[in-house]
């Protein structure tokens, strides 16, 4: 559709082979790892400066030309969908490292710069930077989506972890949000704002993130439990008792199943919960202790402990893994996974009723969850092509997201709204406070050209 | 100037004597606790309620009249001046805690309650509220001006504390801006949009917070050094070092000198840093002597304890007293104070910049400040009717901030833009960062009636 605009045509001269009408890039493009459909966009540009990204902005607004920016591909919801055509801005060519001060604790990066490139840059430092959504996702990708993950009971999320962004506006201008102060009552904080909004307000090129120094002490344990509910009740009176855990993930007992036979782990089989403490060597074992105590409460097993570096590192790989297992237990599915998050007093419930609704549709799927945060997901194995079945699965996640919603919660914890979650906005926010962010996104982006169809349902 | 207004009379016919216009109220509303000019608003009304303040904003918007917010009236950077005249919605009368769940840790509040109230409320569950500006502001207030305090190093400011609010926008419709999950990536971040605004998006008429748990062992010392870099550098050094500290509070031994004097503390004459440890015995025990440890390197003299709940009450109502303790040093005299914020490895040259341009004004003023965010303030005590000392005082500022913003810095660390710092605003932000506020608050007030002449400077 856009395929012989002036912009298009003028990019191509710019860039050569790095702007690209390839259809198999093209449709790479154009989805991520789920069940949703792929819209591939009608080209594509691999950008490797803010500068270029700026240039290819303003070129595709005079011609109201759609933009979607590009990280790792590895979007859930349907974020990278060109439903109305347009260029795919690839920004993996973007991942210099700018800087790093261990002094005050923070980095620059290139949108482009994955998470575990990051880490593995920052570990001679004996630094580290949390956020760890599984996925080896872009940093940009991650502050666009607020990404969190497995690590978000103790750093907080994407949320609370950008500093400042580089950000290309609709217009082609470029902002710097904030500063590398660690707070500040400056304006409106149009870091929080940008953090989150997938693309629809503005390109992020450049990321300042807060670090941390690597915990003098880790551990990590899996414990199995009776029950399903135990386990998420074991990991509700764990946050309620105020214990600074690292890491607290719920693995359903038929996820510890998959997983085992996915990445070759020899988990013992149950509903688990898997544990990582961060601290001083004393504080390690003090926290270990308390643990301890508390799920013994509940009914678990001894701690199978992660001894070696080695060890965690599988292990925490296996986790991040999951995905990918419950896939391999069916041949030729597509991954749904469903997002909520709530009060951490109704965990128990919502997992409950989750489980409960999975086992009525005989469904291959698996429970698993950051639930010190209150955030769980059911991964489902699904056949794309089977109408009927993705409807039982959408009918789950409708309910799941109404019943987060009642109870005080939301309907994505950290996979954002893309297409997939669009049609509960309403529900979630009200018609008022959806108006106040149509007025918002019309304001920045007028003609609307930043991920079009995306966040905001049509009013 | 709008007294004459149809919708004064309505409101005048609505609210009875809730509605005044009486000189010495208004006069009253006007302004707050430093230099900045009273401007007195044409008219106040005591709101008692969500639906009521939104009654009375759609009746000014459709008049065009200013509406401001008003709490405690401890502004410190001129917010509540009715420069356009308007009304003035005192919201001290909502001050209902509408629920506490111990269980999630959170509570809601109406605007008006304040920190200490909420404290004292809280405490029978073992909760508390970590943020802590020193003044008994309101929730609301410290929500709009996103506040932060003496704890934030440790706990976060109101950015990282709100989960959700209740606002009612400029057209009169109120909006929730999220739910009372722990994260969400559903959407505009609403609520830190209007975190921070200071009244110019929407008035907060209910705050839902994070809680915390009262830490089971808490542990204060005052700890005296060689001279004030010492004691920055020292401060630098415990958080570098990752000390999980609750409060690092730098004093300058003039400061000690004003507060044994204001509020009958024997402190140890020189140049201070105040610590507050909470954690478990043991993790306080390990915290104490790391930085024991860690101070001795910069010649600290021996901790010297606040031992009982009563000492540490008396301690922290003395720090937070510290501006009143300047002001009584010279009779007469108005507060402004200086709020930079650095990055944390700018702080102890920021420290001495501020030192130098102190001494050599010969001016009354101390600094002090939060100095594990990398925060100060230089506390002046001036004479309002002085022009030549306060364009010193101002030029003191203006040199601070520019030094602040070339090292990465921000002109506010947690007293807001309001008029003060708004001829800042560009050199922060730049250009098209401001265009971009510009257009967020155009889109969300159209007319401009929410608490015009705050943070952003004419175009």
């Amino acid at each position: 559709m856009h395929s012989l605009s002036t912009a298009f045509q003028t990019l191509a001269n710019r860039f050569g082979n790095r702007f690209s009408r390839s259809p198999a890039l093209r449709a790479q493009h154009g989805g991520g790892e789920t069940h949703h459909a792929v819209a591939a966009p009608d080209a594509v540009l691999f950008a490797e400066s803010t500068e270029e990204v700026a240039e290819a902005v303003k070129l595709c607004a005079a011609e109201g030309i759609p933009v979607i920016a590009f990280g790792a591909g590895t979007s859930l919801e349907g974020h990278l969908a060109a439903t109305e055509g347009g260029l795919s801005l690839d920004l993996t060519r973007m991942r210099k490292v700018l800087r790093v001060s261990s002094a005050d604790l923070d980095c620059t990066v290139e949108a482009g710069v994955t998470r575990e490139e990051l880490n593995a840059y920052l570990r001679d430092q004996g630094l580290f930077f949390p956020v760890d959504p599984g996925a080896n996702a872009t940093i940009g990708g991650m502050a666009a989506t607020r990404a969190s993950g497995t690590n978000a009971v103790r750093y907080g999320t994407m949320r609370d972890n950008v500093l400042s962004l580089t950000v290309v506006l609709a217009n082609g201008e470029v902002i710097r949000t904030s500063s590398r102060a660690r707070k500040s009552a400056a304006g409106y904080d149009l870091t929080r704002l940008i953090v989150g909004s997938e693309g629809t307000l503005g390109i992020i090129t450049e990321v300042t993130l807060r670090l941390h120094g690597i915990p003098e002490a880790t551990a990590a344990a899996t414990c199995r439990f009776p029950d399903l509910v135990s386990a998420a009740e074991a990991a509700i009176a764990v946050i309620q008792y105020g214990v600074p855990i690292a890491r607290v993930e719920l693995m359903e007992k038929r996820l510890v199943d998959y997983t085992n036979a996915y990445s070759g782990l020899t988990l013992p089989a149950g509903d688990t919960l898997v544990f990582e403490f961060h601290g001083s060597e004393k504080g390690v074992a003090e926290q270990v202790e308390t643990v301890r105590g508390i799920v013994a409460d509940y009914g678990a097993a001894a701690f199978d402990w992660a001894t070696t570096p080695e060890d965690r590192s599988r292990l925490w790989k296996a986790r991040h893994d999951a995905f990918y297992a419950v896939l391999a237990a069916r041949t030729g599915s597509k991954g749904w996974a469903t997002d909520i998050c709530v009060p951490i007093s109704e965990l128990a419930g919502s997992v409950a009723l989750a489980r409960d609704l999975v086992e009525k549709a005989g469904a291959t799927a698996a429970i698993l969850g950051h639930v010190g945060d209150g955030n769980f997901h059911v991964m489902f194995a699904v056949d794309p092509d089977d109408a009927a079945e993705l409807d039982r699965v959408r009918a789950i996640n409708a309910e799941l997201i109404h019943h987060a919603i009642a109870v005080g919660g939301t309907s994505t914890g950290e996979h954002g709204i893309g297409s997939g979650k669009i049609d509960y906005m309403r529900e979630e926010f009200g018609d008022a406070a959806l108006a106040l962010m149509r007025a918002i996104k019309t304001a920045i982006d007028p003609k609307g050209i930043l991920n079009p169809g995306k966040i905001l349902p049509p009013a």
